[in-house]
């Protein structure tokens, strides 16, 4: 291994992009750069970046060349390469592994794939467990999302956890998918999301109920934690003040939407719009006996982005939890 | 008293254009007429349906002059009516009540108004309460919905209740309210409904979330009830089955969202598309230790018309409720 | 051929469900049945309203039997007919036609085919151009839209049409299609309705333009005309009025969107709220020169199921243009 | 006057947090400080930016300093400001003229205001005509994108103008406006833009016809231009690109729709994700005879940003217009 964890991007798409510029971002880390298939606005602005790309499907190396784009083969920067991440739509992945796994490279997965392509993986919940780990898996969105809070509350002794996730049907760049007017539940009950947690969380005894919603913003989770004992919420809303990636928000400040966290994420400067915590509407927090409620929203988009970040870091063992979190949120202006 | 039950419909929305067809139905009921304010489309639908139409507005009785509709003085109205079903907007409905009180008249109110301006009421959850009460209020649609499904389960022996309401926005004809691509959560916990729910029903123990979507169509609850002792799934599915008003749909025969939901209604040939059952997906009904779990869709603009029918015949004590319900469904096509 | 048309509806989708309803309710027709893939819940009611269903791939009869479904064999249902109107999803139709030529059987396509698959059909605007036909193609929802306004401007000279379509993104029970929330235009200028329009009227120079919507419930069509003189609005409101299956609507009278028609549709009483006439904003006709602007919305569910019907008498030389379309009017309910 | 002009951004909402960002980049500007009526996110945020606020409503001077946000009175700020930049909602801003008319300021108002409150201005077509000027008016969004690309084909000479406004009906972060699944025709044609545009550019011939659609993203104008005399296309996208805040796209660059123009400014780095020129899909560019088409998306949330810096400029006479406008598209990114 070089002084610096040489990184491919394979895949560039919602999540491949973020990650790829965050990748760059990084002072230990350098960007080989991206596997790309087609040579569309999002391969030239690449270009301006100055990201190098490899395109994934050799007999449309032409395609690129006629928009005057210059791509590598994907073998060349496959061997440049220390680590790949892998952000290509669901069910690739697998495949590539495969390869990976014959060309002795390590590779970090995401949430799409199966639990057992590697470690299941949360920054804040699990990063020793993945350290020198050949495979890593960021789980998905929602779980992150999930993992997050619920580690937190593990301070407070959780018992046992019901959610209701109300799914954004679609990212925001994404015309083709549906629906345009109507809620579609999952009828699997649990939704997956239970059982994708626990590959994180040593939680027993949880239920999630997926439903989707005519929304491409953030997804929404209704959350009821019953806890070991009865708290006060006050120390529930200090829990979540002082764990990182998590923001709490308040209705009465005008954060009445998911619509309004993205207008938050553009006013503060994010890059992309994008919001890396897990916020947490502070005036819905309620105790009520032993259980906790809350209602959080989760931007698809973008949370999972610090998660690959630090998977790199605990793959090479590069530092600890809490040196890697805080380099990731410091490039990412998390605070 | 007449030997029908003489009725005018004041407010002629959503609900009230329903409950006026709805009334005009029924064998015992004979519709003096409805009021509105406005001269338009509605209007001129009205009185090719033959409706008397009464002006609620003095001074817009010239309006509808000038478009041609003849209507009476709303005054005339109240004296022609044994009971007024009080369908206008919220908040007005309580200043119509001391109106309805100096006139001797009995009056039915929607749940859009405070608890106490009548008798909570669902069929087949409280009738006899309502005999010969003054005053009842129909709960509203996302109470009326919990009632049911809770109703029926009361037979299982209900412990504690625990629902993420996630409500459409806007109804389908409503184009001035969004959001448009959003969620918005319902930051105080428990909503509203939990204790409306309690006041239909012996329940202690409830919890209830409301987040808005955007979407015109349907609200979907997300349920988990602690019952009694632990159920098979098969015995719920009987129970439910064998409570009026709730409809069972599956997603494996294609109703996969609340637009399939509406489809269906379309397809039975129900009149403006309306849905009045609760519809549990029978495919996400649930057993987990004593907690069942399942997914309802509820069909805001026409599940309480039938109550606003029975509530009258309760009213005036004209029949028990199991022959009440039965006439009603029978009128509106509800098996 | 027998006394009466025996028609087998072949796809059970939007329109083909909407065509065998249609078919069903007139008098000089038999319905032989339907033709069906899947054994889903819209194959159940039409169960429950006695038509006979033949399952196109014999595989999935079992499918049916296993859900209590008795399906009879596709090649059966085409001997009993003289017609088979095909609502199969767009590009099946093709290969169906085939398979009909060498049945030596009639058939009716709907406006996704290609042009030549048959006569190109709009009743109003060339029914006498489709007797006798073999082959009749149902233009499309727009096509049709546009043809109907504009044929009915021919009596005042048509010299250049240029229109934009906002078209609805998907059909109401479709929760598979998108976009949530963009604009998405079709950059190929004109689109290809200009020429479809040119199948069935004579109008030389015309543009369209198509834009995509976030919505499911119609179409809106801009519209330019320039005419041979200059008109006054009144009489091209005349004109309209007097056109059949084009109803004038007015913003004034509070239909105010496409919304709005819907609910005009639902409220006087449409089988599942269709509006098969073309519906023109009447506030929105504006002369301007020689140039006549208006806004017209089409319910891309229903406005061509009229023609199909209309179709079959002209296939079969069973009544003249002006006979058949008061019969369907009339079984349709449209005034 | 100072050296550096000293402005206050009267109302901070989507463009006045916009316009006072964009002034704060000016080398030759001083943002004085924003006026604000609540202390919810955005006033904390602003605080965070360094920014003064006063407070528009005296009694709500109480409201901030609950919130630990120190605010200072309106009056001061216009005391020491040479230009207010009224962000106020539509409708207000004409009593506050009254005001700076009271107080001898120079103002600059918003396209939502009568066209007499001040000259009507787009930077690019003339600057000239607002030099000196002590009101100005930045004209619509919409009418702003009107103007740069018609602005641009009068050295093709334009005769004629005809265009369908398809209008986001809310901005992103707006969950209160609807509609939430229909379009919403303005039957009144010509729409306003008409004569909006004519306040700024010598067009004897324009028709514009608006619709609202579900969406938050942008508009998309459909236009047709007749020219006074033929040109190829390959001209006119010339034109375009030589012209300043017109950015040409491509649907073949997979820029298909208004999502994916936001996609590409969020990728290109655009601070809040916003894109300040007018988009024409260079795909939709289409002569036939003497009538170009094309198609153009306008962000109505950031397009009229530069003007309002360009404005102030001009009211000055502190550059020219070239020299204003290359200061300020290089302060945003505009290339």
């Amino acid at each position: 291994m070089r002084s610096m964890v040489r990184i491919l991007v394979n895949g560039y798409g919602t999540i491949g992009k973020r990650v790829a510029d965050a990748v760059s971002l990084q002072k230990d880390f350098e960007l080989v750069g991206i596997a790309k298939t087609k040579p569309d606005f999002e391969a030239k602005i690449a270009i301006e970046k100055g990201y190098s790309i490899f395109c994934s499907i050799d007999k449309n190396i032409e395609l690129f060349k006629k928009e005057g784009l210059d791509v590598g083969k994907l073998e060349k920067a496959f061997n440049e390469a220390d680590v790949i991440i892998d952000c290509t739509p669901d069910g690739i992945a697998a495949q590539n592994k495969i390869l990976y796994q014959k060309m002795k490279k390590k590779a970090i997965f995401e949430g799409g794939e199966e639990a057992d392509i590697g470690v299941s993986f949360v920054a804040q919940c699990n990063y020793d467990k993945a350290i020198n780990a050949p495979y890593i898996r960021v789980v998905s969105c929602n779980t992150t999302g999930l993992c997050r809070t619920l580690g937190a509350l593990q301070m407070a002794g959780v018992e046992k956890v019901s959610a209701t996730l109300i799914r954004r049907a679609a990212d925001q760049n994404d015309i083709k998918t549906g629906p345009i007017n109507a809620l579609v539940p999952d009828v699997e009950i649990p939704s997956h999301h239970a059982e994708d947690v626990q590959t994180v969380l040593p939680i027993n005894n949880i239920m999630t109920i997926a439903v989707k919603a005519s929304t491409t913003l953030m997804h929404v989770h209704s959350l009821a934690v019953e806890l070991k004992e009865k708290q006060a919420e006050d120390a529930i809303i200090d829990i979540f003040k002082n764990t990182t990636r998590i923001r709490l928000v308040k209705a009465k400040d005008g954060i009445k939407s998911t619509a309004h966290i993205m207008e938050l994420a553009r006013d503060i400067g994010r890059k992309r719009g994008d919001m890396y915590e897990i916020c947490i509407w502070e005036d819905s927090i309620k105790i009520k006996g032993n259980t906790l409620y809350y209602l959080q929203a989760v931007h698809q988009e973008s949370n999972v982005v610090p998660e690959n970040i630090d998977a790199v870091r605990a793959m090479f063992e590069l530092d600890s939890r809490e040196e890697s979190i805080k380099k990731t949120n410091k490039s990412l202006g998390i605070i």
